[in-house]
């Protein structure tokens, strides 16, 4: 079956602050003429830090668009030239405070396919040393450690009901048991 | 800390035939002003749907903002009245024909925290009758099953790397180990 959708042309309908929507016609399988819209993002990291002990590290932040408050591993925005790995590095440091020497890279996972072209990188940051945060401004966020068993259960329960999370969990889990296949870098 | 953001106003942005982009005025909880921009979604409902044999019913899909193919599992928006379970029902059979006696309510997670308020809420489907699909106007989508095992090894090896159905294919493996809290219903 054919499903490829082709693109006739493409307009940015919203540019915001923070959001740019993009409304493109297509031409469909059908030949139909269609129209898709979406949000144009930059990509982003999300990093599973575990310390020597065995605990996770993990962020209480609350997000507006649902009004309430997720936990989270700590994740954030790839700046324009910036390769994912350096964002994780970067973020990991400014959200937590902590540095990692070691660095494995899981995968990558889309997180909301139907209306984003948002594409999320997963790390492993092991070998932890903790510095200072430096939060950006308007940043305001909660970094607490968690024993891993503890953090995958929360993950069932609907204590963990951000999905960017539940994946890396899940990846982190595979890893831990030796069952990721896993490439060093990227 | 401190962690919850006030909403002073609120502005629908963008009204697209798909997206709603609102951006709201918010009081930071420094009591710094912000803004806040994020898609309104109706909410949506995944289905991990089980045949006798052990299969699960996937689907391949080109999903334009990527614009690439995903494997995922079957799932869809929520009508406006609609419960999330008679919108499971509804798009399983919509989309892939199959009819099921019994409905699992597994958990929901919210996909894109940082920049909307959709939740999915996911179930499992068993005790499968197929009929024949009724797909909407302007939908491609091809169906085809694969054994459980193998999907969860996709879903590691970046096969599957849509974020919605690797979250419900790590509740699913918690279910069929009985390790999942269930709730019957929702």
């Amino acid at each position: 079956m054919e499903l490829f959708e082709k693109e006739l042309s493409s307009e940015l309908v919203y540019q915001g602050s923070f959001l740019k929507v993009y409304k493109d016609r297509v031409a469909l399988p059908d030949e139909h003429i269609s129209t898709r819209e979406y949000i144009q993002h930059p990509g982003a990291v999300a990093i599973l830090a575990l310390t020597a002990g065995g605990e996770l590290i993990l962020e209480r932040q609350y997000r507006y668009p649902a009004r309430c408050v997720f936990i989270e591993i700590p994740a954030g925005k790839i700046d324009a030239g910036e390769a994912p790995l350096s964002t994780a590095q970067r973020e990991l440091l400014e959200e937590t405070g902590y540095s990692a020497a070691s660095w494995t890279y899981l995968g990558s996972a889309h997180p909301c396919i139907a209306y984003s072209d948002e594409m999320i990188s997963y790390y492993v940051a092991e070998d932890l040393t903790f510095s200072a945060r430096q939060l950006d401004e308007g940043e305001f966020l909660e970094v607490f450690t968690q024993p891993v068993e503890q953090v995958l259960a929360m993950a069932l329960t609907g204590e963990i009901c951000d999905s960017k999370s539940i994946v890396g969990l899940h990846w982190l889990a595979a890893y831990l048991a030796g069952k990721m296949p896993v490439v060093n870098s990227r």
